[in-house]
């Protein structure tokens, strides 16, 4: 499989990560990412247990890369997905630790 | 006029502000709404520079109402609309903060 596509930090534009994540589904599989430790590899596309089928999962993660909140990096037949924090923080700083801090 | 509805701060969703912010327009609203000062009324809605027809001026102040990021008191023919940072702190500890930060 080869490497998706990420904008770089400089191309990562507001509107797009807000867009990206005012999406129920998105801002829950960011939620789930946001508990991944800093050092594992990332998470499995599948690992978040949401009611939505694989093609809508793709989507929802497409979206969320695009936007450059998330990094997916392929090995093998598994792509893992990680939040791009350090980027989130150093654009936006306390952004991100706002809308997890959510409660609806 | 009549008293616009407003959500309760208990009744703000995350994916509504999001949704709200995630429009340029409607971002550049909020950007100039942060810098009125506490203590003055609000901003008269046609005070912001915008390429804009009216209609859709009120459309974008409308979709931020509806999503509780700014409050609207009509007085006499004007309407000063308020940012709700009191409540979007609250909520969302630093989130607002780090989204003005943001350069692009």
């Amino acid at each position: 499989m080869t490497d998706l596509p990420h904008p770089t930090r400089d191309e990562i534009r507001i509107e797009a990560v807000l867009h990206a994540l005012a999406d129920p589904v998105r801002l829950q599989l960011v939620r789930a990412l946001a508990e991944v430790p800093d050092d594992a590899e990332g998470m499995a596309c599948g690992a978040v247990d949401l009611p939505i089928s694989k093609s809508t999962r793709t989507h929802h993660i497409r979206t969320l890369r695009e936007a450059g909140v998330v990094r997916v990096r392929p090995k093998g037949t598994i792509r893992f997905t990680t939040l791009r924090r350090d980027d989130l923080d150093a654009l936006y700083p306390g952004m991100l630790d706002g809308i997890l801090a959510a409660k609806h």
